[in-house]
């Protein structure tokens, strides 16, 4: 589905009448008009946002590739129920909803350096997951991850969906030495390696490389763009995520904006590659949807302005 | 005054044990731990800001530098007593209380190309102004201004107190021509010259070249730091305000950070100026305190993430 074109124009058209000199509020009436054409109407609305995170865990954990153990996915999961982490804190602030959903966390995905991550049928049930989670009465969407490991998984898939070497790719993730990002880098070689037959397939590669909280994120993406909701990217590995759907429809991120870049290295470069110029650069590198939710505020921001200004008119203020 | 030493020490060794790697918050973490300081007390709090907006008319007006008529100055304050600018939105979504402060608009400044802008008595009402209009009990504060020619008067401030020529400092303001501009930059031009004998004197300056609404945000900026309560510098204008103390003090905006970098042509060189990098850079340039509220979003998410996150051993999740 595209957006309503009848209502980007009509916000269009309430943007110039507004009680400020044209263009003043920059990239905030940007965001309005966009929103105003997915929600199909002349003021959008982004006071009931809907924040969802997938968990799961990877094979390739085994591998040295993450400062932390595989526990603490399980562990997070935990924290985030009861509402102890940083996207509990986030969501609230914005008035987001928050749901999560832990992806058969006891059985990690297998090594993709040995094999496909998934199998189809475990790679369609992460998707529907996804696909299921999303709220079609939300007035925006964040999608947001937890699984150690996952920077790896998604950094086979950037290398694999836009080339370049693996290193390219690689970052320190939650915090890996210079040892662990070797072993990254030498992972996702491997891993490309052992599935070079498939790198031209966008879901192949995200069922060979990816792991069940990343295609669940595919599939929330995608279901959004059905219900016309709109979403907020995160992270390196939210983008990983709709980076698939991009490579399978060209436009098929049109509904998505960037929350913000991370520190995580190869993120600038990913959304360069999805052509999006993120709203937040603050060095944020923990996933969880968390810098998407913290972009919600200048969402909302935008949209109170657009939708609550006076007009010169009804303000009686002169024009320039 | 100075920080809190005691209370910044424990919200760093707070935020160390909170349920997220080390770092991964980016500038969240260092927002929490500096407010931490300033609020003296290890969890800040930053859900009950204030908002003050300072009107005021200035003589260059009539020397054609903005795009905008003088009586829009008195008609965008109506417009901010009924609710419908940019910055009442703002202000309501961020949760923040918004005061306006009208300083004897039918009387403006005098033309600072023929003669200081102020009398020593009104440079000093308007410095009151600023200070008695600051709540000492809120958790920041926000100082934003509207006045129809108010971007001249804020380079020649910059220029006067920083160097570089004139055309270093103006910018389009509300959306001059190219004619407008040049008649911006040859008005800066004119009082530089014409107070040539005061510019080692930042108050002078102020006096001299400065504004109403200028002068009050300056008082504000300064009691706020008497009664340590952090500050959310806006755009061009509330820097050039700011700038003042500067000169008078390093150290004087310790207290301040910078909500946004402007779209305005010399605000991203005063904010280097004063050593500020900004949270937030969007492309606006409506002043009003519209950039410095947005940012308001930004500091409420670090704050609920600092003060509201488990610690690992609260989560049970295991450490790096």
């Amino acid at each position: 589905p595209a957006p309503d074109s009848a209502a980007q124009g009509l916000a269009l058209a309430r943007n110039g009448q507004l009680t400020k000199p044209p263009g003043a509020l920059g990239r905030l009436e940007d965001l309005a008009i966009w929103l105003a054409g997915w929600q199909g109407r002349e003021k959008p609305q982004a006071s009931a946002p809907q924040v969802v995170i997938f968990a799961a865990n990877h094979g390739i954990a085994a591998r040295g590739v993450s400062a932390f153990p595989p526990q603490v996915t399980a562990q997070m999961v935990a924290n985030f129920r009861h509402g102890g982490a940083a996207i509990n804190q986030l969501s609230r602030t914005f008035g987001a909803s928050l749901g999560v959903h832990a992806l058969d966390l006891d059985q990690p995905t297998a090594d993709f350096t040995q094999g496909p991550a998934m199998t189809e049928a475990e790679v369609v049930s992460a998707l529907a997951t996804g696909w299921n989670a999303v709220d079609p009465e939300a007035d925006l969407l964040v999608t947001g991850e937890m699984g150690i490991g996952n920077t790896t998984s998604a950094a086979a898939i950037a290398a694999a969906l836009l080339g370049g070497n693996a290193q390219d790719w690689v970052g320190r993730g939650t915090g890996v030495d210079d040892h662990g990002l070797a072993r990254k880098a030498e992972t996702v070689r491997a891993g490309l390696v052992a599935h070079a037959d498939a790198l031209h397939d966008p879901l192949e590669v995200l069922r060979r490389l990816g792991g069940r909280e990343i295609a669940a994120m595919t599939g929330a993406i995608a279901r959004a763009r059905m219900e016309r909701v709109a979403v907020v990217l995160d992270g390196f590995i939210c983008c990983a995520a709709a980076l698939v759907l991009q490579r399978l429809h060209e436009g098929a991120l049109d509904h998505c904006i960037a929350g913000h870049v991370s520190a995580e290295a190869g993120h600038g470069r990913l959304l360069a590659a999805l052509g999006k110029d993120p709203l937040l650069a603050l060095g944020l590198r923990l996933g969880e949807g968390s810098g998407a939710a913290l972009a919600l505020g200048v969402v909302q921001g935008a949209i109170a302005c657009h939708s609550g200004m006076a007009t010169f008119a009804e303000a009686g203020v002169s024009g320039a």
